[in-house]
């Protein structure tokens, strides 16, 4: 019996904002297993902000997404079929297994699969506050911010999946914590149920004299740490915050993924505050994952780290669900539940 | 006999650009000396952009020069009496004596007044060279930019007292070097005398393109390390230029000081460039100074770190000197010769 494969490819590049269009649903046959190859049934897709980068094709730090071919995303799975010593079927793994319901992985290649262990962590946390996005976190957090108790760190997006771990992690090492976040939902949800000092829900700032002073009565005492998911607008309000020797993480600016002007409207901040800003893409850091993973899923199971995940249904919502994320109307880490 | 000082006070703080009207000439007599002080007869006073920062009110790294007193400034000078066992007539000193001809200094105050040696190097060379502009350039390089042998480092305000050191400590470390300055006398210098490899001169560009054009022929490598001296339409063009993990140490924003809006057309280059910018006050690191000034000293006494003077004749001159040095009128390090 053949397997039939689904998987959604990159059918056009987007001119400013992407659409339902730009993707396109094909299915195809799984094909036999070549020697050392494993096949793994995906069971959620992680969508996440960096896809959008990805999808143009100019000069970015990620390579573009090829056309016609399967979008690349992490996944978790299942081993389904394995002619490799190291996998049987049955084995949980992680990987970067594309916006499909199968994947054929070589598993001798080092680093393509990873089997995880789900007796404390839940299969889906592997995608977040256990993977990629939780590892974010720790890094910005622990190598750029490297705050210190008693300290200020302010996180934009603060109830997605990178911003939420931040926080936690920052509360973690006695520091105060404000986040920003859209809609009241959201910020109650960062200070009741992780535990946040304060949250400002920019939607509900009328301008941007409102922001800064509802930045300033969050953080009276200044913000020593940022980590920056959003930039524009938020930046500004929270560089014009900063403390002397303060420390800005650039992680994500989503609001110019679509080839917006987002100019910065005060650097001479840089100078007169003494900051640090510095960029950083948490793949070019894989020799820090292990003590990342290790301190996450430690606080995982444990209860320590919480998350909240929106799950889409089906591969074929996974496009509808992307762009919802780009526009943050997701509410926590996005997946895509495909078994 | 009573010593008449002459001093240039401040007499009111600029809207926008500052003019002669804001400074004042006044007379008064030389005190007394009482235990523990030193008269200094200031040879030299250094004119530096930092000053313009000080006359105004608001939030600013330097705290604001005082309305009415005169204005502070480094200077170099002989010491004619004393009432400090570590000074005597005849001492060569370098402090911070102001806009003024004598200076009455409390020489028990560790670090007001330093004794230097003139053997090898000019006394108004600790002015620059082998002063606050050397140790700048030191500083903001080997902390900051961190160069390797072999990659691009550019700086603007190239033929100024930092720019140019900046210049040759980086030549001095093996990487190509790219000075930015305004007119085809500074270019011709800093590439001529000082041995830049290549020097764009911005006022002969008509237009960012045009700029970002030169910068790429200059730099065709990309840029490593930027030395930012000026801020605006500059720093635009050179962070379009710069490489993956490129560091920026932010000096100075001359192009900004008189409260001109000078955004950053693409802070996103921050994250996909994996940059880091940092600002820093020379005066925050002293512990520093040591090291740096004896590199800074050696390469002067021993010929391989050039420099160049503009130099005002008398203290009435030095308004107008300081407002040349903010329009980039000066050629070199710029001094006042008080005596």
């Amino acid at each position: 019996m053949t397997l039939v494969n689904q998987q959604i490819q990159l059918a056009s590049r987007p001119q400013g904002e992407p659409g339902a269009d730009n993707f396109r649903l094909v299915e195809l046959p799984v094909p036999a297993l070549a020697d050392g190859q494993v096949l793994v049934k995906n069971h959620y897709l992680s969508l996440d902000p960096y896809m959008r980068g990805r999808m143009n094709d100019g000069k970015s730090y990620a390579q573009p997404q090829p056309l016609d071919t399967v979008m690349i995303g992490g996944t978790v799975g299942e081993v389904v079929d394995s002619r490799h010593p190291g996998f049987v079927p049955g084995d949980k793994v992680v990987g970067m297994g594309g916006w499909q319901l199968y994947t054929v992985v070589d598993a001798a290649q080092p680093g393509l699969l990873r089997k995880v262990d789900t007796t404390h962590v839940p299969l889906s946390a592997y995608l977040g506050a256990v993977g990629m996005p939780g590892v974010t976190a720790w890094y910005g957090l622990t190598q750029i911010i490297a705050p210190k108790a008693g300290e200020t760190v302010v996180v934009s997006a603060a109830s997605g999946a990178v911003g939420s771990a931040v926080g936690q992690l920052a509360k973690a090492r006695g520091c105060r914590v404000v986040g920003i976040a859209g809609g009241a939902d959201k910020c109650g949800y960062v200070v009741d149920e992780l535990g946040f000092d304060a949250c400002v829900d920019y939607k509900a700032q009328p301008d941007a004299q409102a922001l800064l002073a509802a930045l300033q009565t969050a953080a009276p005492a200044g913000v020593d740490g940022y980590f920056e998911n959003v930039g524009g607008a938020i930046l500004d309000a929270v560089m014009a915050q900063m403390n002397a020797f303060g420390r800005i993480a650039f992680c994500g600016m989503i609001s110019g993924y679509n080839g917006e002007p987002i100019p910065m409207r005060a650097p001479q901040l840089i100078l007169t505050q003494r900051l640090k800003l510095q960029g950083f893409i948490v793949s070019e850091h894989m020799q820090l994952w292990p003590e990342a993973l290790k301190e996450l899923g430690t606080a995982v199971a444990t209860g320590r780290l919480k998350y909240r995940e929106s799950v889409a249904q089906g591969l074929a919502a996974a496009p509808e669900a992307f762009l919802g994320l780009l526009k943050g109307r997701n509410f926590g880490k996005q997946l895509v539940r495909l078994a």
